[in-house]
């Protein structure tokens, strides 16, 4: 049994609960929290919660410690720092900021004989493996990576912003017509407006005229970097239909890749990865999972250091054997 | 640079050339074959066609060997004899019989430090990379390979043998519906009628009566476990159709998984790879030499034995450093 440990607990750490629960070859020895843990109630019965830093008397008891943290100011420094103690796995998604990342890790990784897989999950993650061997299989190609239909954090967190606007959800969606035209062998040059549309539902304070709405429609299409560039549609709804319509968090995406392969300068070749997610917390905590399993396996090798899924050969996700692998899945 | 052989001048060496010298890190040091070398031309100036048996004094000379010969009777001898010499890359595709071979040509490459990928392709290959990276990270789950729309050899083959054809061209192809259904996150129990179904083109020979049609189009759609599980549509055309419409070699395929992830029942993940391929030799060409490269590094690292791509870290088929992938594709 792999032993793991999960630091922090919101939607992605509930996820990587569900799938660490859920297979057969791990057990889970803890949640680690900076809440106090008493207030924190999880779902695994006979699991205890403790506070983030009692995990350190716990080094002979946790495999792998799972970081289910946020990028913007915690995976910074509890990356680096946990991986004096433990093998670790986290989904740091600052893309910019990845390679300086992975040398902080692998410093305190190699100092200590451990493993971290770092940047889990689905972009970074399996879409950074998909573009990485569809570039070196078509060189002679373009890349192209969608979004969605998908809600953004981000973007709603920006309309929220917004002088009377109560609560905001946005999506994220692609336009059909450049995924068909790639998919037809093409290799359009595209802009931010053709790949993306977005689309804003927005609950009012209730003080709000419909002159101030037109106003908030305004500030929410103008808006630099986040909107300007993009179609956007924004519809105004009440709290009970942002509730019963808008509480989930669906995600996904594609990675394309279209170009030319062989001596026929006409023939093409398209490979397409696509993700379609009812709950983007949950399916990254499965990935981190299998990641969890992979850096165990690793570690075992004595392969040290800070690695992304890049690095890691698809069968060490697996929990079936090589045979069976070889059997059944080749 | 990264120095090749080519073993095996069909279609498939063909595709492997043309990857191998649009590859700035690779250099072609020869194609080897079993008929007179006089005889076959081959793409590259400069480049001198050898008898097979000529690259056994050149062991010093080629760092990999691709092996672009058959699996029915040439690839289960090839394989393990010439690891003996050379790295080797090849694409034995007998499913059922891969873990034999694996066996067989990992003796020979564990006896002389030599590294060995077999199986490489799509599917097998890419196919099987995305089987079992989709069915660790969404375990409880449903999967489907879908293939086509493309040509298959073995049904053109089965046609041509039936009295009165004198050429074929079958094309299998993935029922949309079936598709559209999985990726709406339902896992439904599908027949082999309802994946796929089957399009021939029949040139018949000269003397050929509307009655003696009839009797062609009963043979092909009753002929068992090639067709009759099917629907196929069978169409009579002349010669110069099946020259101008039918000469190509199309394929591809999908690869889905459908499954629940999380703790909620309802929330669905679907993981889809798709490929679209105007040359399906062409581009298992490309996926050839992509794992050349791997093969290649895998054997410095002192990685020896027989591995397919299930045991490739991603990185390992870029011809790009680390840190440009990191910076640029992560």
């Amino acid at each position: 049994m792999i032993r793991i440990g999960i630091m922090g607990y919101g939607n992605l750490g509930r996820g990587v609960e569900a799938a660490v629960t859920k297979s057969p070859d791990m057990e889970l020895v803890g949640v680690f929290t900076r809440r106090d843990p008493e207030t924190v109630k999880i779902h695994t019965d006979g699991v205890k919660v403790y506070k983030l830093d009692d995990c350190k008397t716990m080094t002979d008891d946790i495999d792998v410690m799972i970081l289910c943290n946020g990028s913007a100011t915690d995976l910074p420094w509890m990356s680096p720092e946990y991986a004096h103690y433990f093998n670790t796995v986290e989904s740091f998604d600052t893309h910019s900021d990845i390679p300086d990342h992975v040398d902080n890790v692998n410093a305190a990784d190699i100092a200590n004989d451990k493993t971290s897989i770092v940047s889990c999950g689905w972009d970074p993650g399996l879409f950074s493996v998909n573009r990485v061997m569809a570039n070196a299989i078509v060189p002679n190609g373009k890349a192209y990576t969608f979004w969605g239909k998908g809600v953004s954090q981000g973007h709603s967190d920006a309309v929220r912003r917004i002088p009377g606007v109560k609560d905001a959800r946005q999506y994220t969606i692609p336009i059909e017509d450049a995924l068909e035209e790639i998919r037809d062998g093409k290799t359009p040059d595209l802009t931010a407006r053709q790949m993306h549309k977005r689309e804003v539902f927005v609950v009012p304070d209730d003080d709000v005229t419909e002159e101030d709405k037109q106003d908030i429609v305004d500030d929410i299409v103008t808006m630099p970097s986040y909107f300007d560039e993009y179609d956007t549609t924004v519809h105004f709804i009440t709290e009970e239909e942002m509730q019963r319509d808008h509480s989930g968090l669906p995600h996904g995406g594609f990675v394309l890749r279209s170009g030319k392969v062989g001596y026929e300068d006409d023939q093409s070749a398209v490979i397409e990865y696509r993700l379609k997610l009812d709950s983007n917390p949950a399916f990254t905590g499965s990935v981190l999972v299998a990641c969890a399993r992979a850096c165990y396996r690793l570690n075992k090798d004595g392969k040290y250091g800070c690695l992304t899924m890049l690095d890691v050969p698809p069968a060490y996700y697996s929990p079936m054997s090589r045979d069976d692998l070889l059997e059944h899945l080749m």
